[in-house]
């Protein structure tokens, strides 16, 4: 196993920054090498998170995949208002770029994943609808699917979380939010207009999760919508536990 | 030499962040150990920077001082508007207490300084005026005062570098820049107005930088306010070469 | 939490090196600042290891403690036969001064303990004995107690984990075993001899662990010795199942 | 330009080590892809280094190839006696592997340089030489040409430097070296009677440097073999003044 941490300027970012790449790819196992550019999965990390602060290392190894772990400070994976805020581009394009040309790693859909955990499970479920062409498979683990409230926002508004300001950079004008891009659900309605094939999705919650309800709407609008998604509810809040264990889930899933 | 790269919970910016120390601590030059705590420069990176992205190693060894890096993105070390862009709270109260209390090191505005280049020599200006009893010593290279053109923006515009959210969100709103606490001028007059000490600065611009307006305008500004300072200009562009040079000169200043 | 990647030159080593430390000391947690300087756990890594490679990540806010991991290559941790192989001097002096002077760390072997597993067993044991007036408390997980294995070995021998060159090189003339220093029983009667008291000892193994025999040869030892120490024996084998288990008994009885 | 630092399971050190990469890869300067796969130089440090500490930042988008930088601590970069002191195959198989496997970088001759300094000028000779068909050209700088010196030793004797057992670990039995694959005039004498193709070398070293004359023994030794080579002699001592300016010298020579 090999554990990359690397520094770049991000055109994106506008900056240099820095992420995390773990691959299977040293001879400690004696593995056979596999056939063909490696899978790769990009997971992604949670508010107040960053790069390599959750790393499931045991399944490389087991389904012989590469993970690709960014650090999107707390921008909710979104393209936002100001210059260099632009995390959606950093990781739908310039990452996938940078490490299908770098590490060689395999260039279809059918064998990049993206998943993620609380505003990782949003960011994984809108970039992945974002750029279906790059991410066949969408993981959303306890997902902050939080831009309905974030729609209702006034300024001067916030929560105990954040304030307008911070909302309004991450997600655009919440006024028009509701029908913005930034709404994963735009992106599920515009694709389907357009016949685009939408990725494979699997979602789940902790039944004692904060964001259980957010995770039943968006599992009820998928439904409504006829958009085919494995969909799981289990025991648990919103912590490792469960995350832990639905990692593994999806990574079956996914590569197995 | 020790180097140290450290992650941590910023509760400034509500996240895991990092930066990086560099502490001639270890016993390779057979050094006397220095007398009571060590000195300390809080060295700022320019926009697109990031810790580490220049380092005078040999000067550490030289005058027995630390160097605390932070990794400010491009927020000209301010506190922005958004929840979690409090830059200037990071640099100025945060890390100077995180090093203070985990290194040990001094404790005192005579042994503390802070310098920059660029966006970081308004950084080092900014962040050491509004914590006068912190830093007892500023140095300002090449630095980005554009305060002035920020203050003229109207919504929508922008400039080649970035857009008009970008600065709304570093400097809080333009209109109201000229008076906010974000305009070192209005900390000075400030300082002044209070009788609170005010740092002993060193300014230096290259005659060929393209900046180098904006550093002769704030030198007439401190000479008008009659603000003891050094001010010096030199052949140079905005680059490495000047810095190279001048960085010396500014911490033979502070500490030899 | 904040976590250090120190890199500097070891003069034990007579090269650039780096190891890890973390420390419960950023504002994350609101914990109320520790009441005089921190206590320190070493931690010493397996064969094959390296700093970082196991950490215990829960328990240094758990206990207020700080956890120091060297890197000591397949050591050991011993002061082998070559320049620069001083491994116990690594660990046993030049990182115990140098984290108790960098970042002010409890000076007293009653808040200083050294723990580790496999290697780093033996490296606990042997160091902790090295070093009775710096380390107060020892853990020794499935520790590889092989000295009586490698003082019988004879030129041009060696084992299917490596060559006689290698056990030579980390613990001298296997021929002299028995009685030299690196013998960690010899430590023990020397300690007794000089009327020195004897660190506290945790050990604890799998019983189905390849190392229990000499486990349970070491706790013969200790009691037909009359050295005071917990013993103990648990379902498991060689892994990390048994050392996360353990590790958490043995920090709760160090600093619990 | 992107910057990796990489930890990995070393089959040849039989331990998790790190070696560190810059490939000028990302998008900031806009440069045109390369055609084909990217040239690569791996860059040897000397006694006491380690991996980074000299990294010339400004060559590879010069020129546009890769830098290598392995860490192999004291050990001239030879296969010691010891089980898991194999730095001759780290370096000249494993890293080669890996970095061609893992970054796609170039797989020929041409295409691939290795250079060093002091203890890595020997590294880079002695390894370009025991691996003729992978490393085509070869820049020796200030090298530490000691191999007579070491032939010489006597059981317990040593020098300043190190003891007879650091020398005999890393370079084998004294009495044996002269004769050995250690010794790179061995090396290039079986090359020739085998008429293998010797690859191309640039030596270089500073008039006052203290291994001027070991440096002018290798000339001559290639001279009298007819193995053609540069070779300079500038004014200069064993310091980083002479090393940056000749690794842009060898960087030319090799790349430009």
């Amino acid at each position: 196993m090999a554990y990359f941490r690397i520094e770049y300027y991000s055109k994106a970012l506008r900056r240099e920054t820095s992420f995390e790449v773990m691959i299977p790819c040293d001879p400690r196992e004696g593995m056979p090498a596999p056939e063909g550019p490696m899978r790769t999965l990009f997971l992604l990390h949670g508010y107040t998170g960053k790069a390599g602060n959750y790393v499931p290392f045991d399944l490389p190894y087991k389904y012989n995949f590469a993970i690709v772990m960014p650090s999107a400070e707390n921008s909710f994976y979104l393209n936002g208002l100001s210059t260099g805020h632009a995390f959606q581009t950093l990781v739908g394009e310039e990452l996938v770029e940078f490490v299908r040309k770098t590490f060689g790693l395999a260039g279809d859909p059918t064998n990049t994943g993206i998943a993620g955990l609380s505003m990782g499970g949003f960011g994984a479920l809108h970039t992945g609808l974002a750029y279906p062409r790059t991410f066949g498979k969408i993981g959303a683990m306890s997902s902050a699917f939080i831009h309905h409230e974030v729609a209702q926002m006034k300024p001067g508004q916030g929560n105990e979380v954040a304030n307008y300001d911070y909302y309004r950079e991450c997600f655009g004008e919440p006024a028009l939010l509701e029908e913005s891009d930034n709404n994963p659900e735009t992106l599920i309605r515009k694709l389907k207009a357009a016949g685009e094939k939408i990725p494979e999705i699997y979602m789940a919650c902790g039944t004692e999760d904060f964001l259980i309800e957010n995770n039943r709407a968006m599992h009820r609008f998928l439904e409504a919508e006829g958009v085919p998604h494995e969909y799981h509810e289990g025991p648990g809040i919103h912590d490792m536990v469960f995350w832990t264990e639905y990692i593994q889930k999806i990574v079956r899933w996914m590569f197995g």
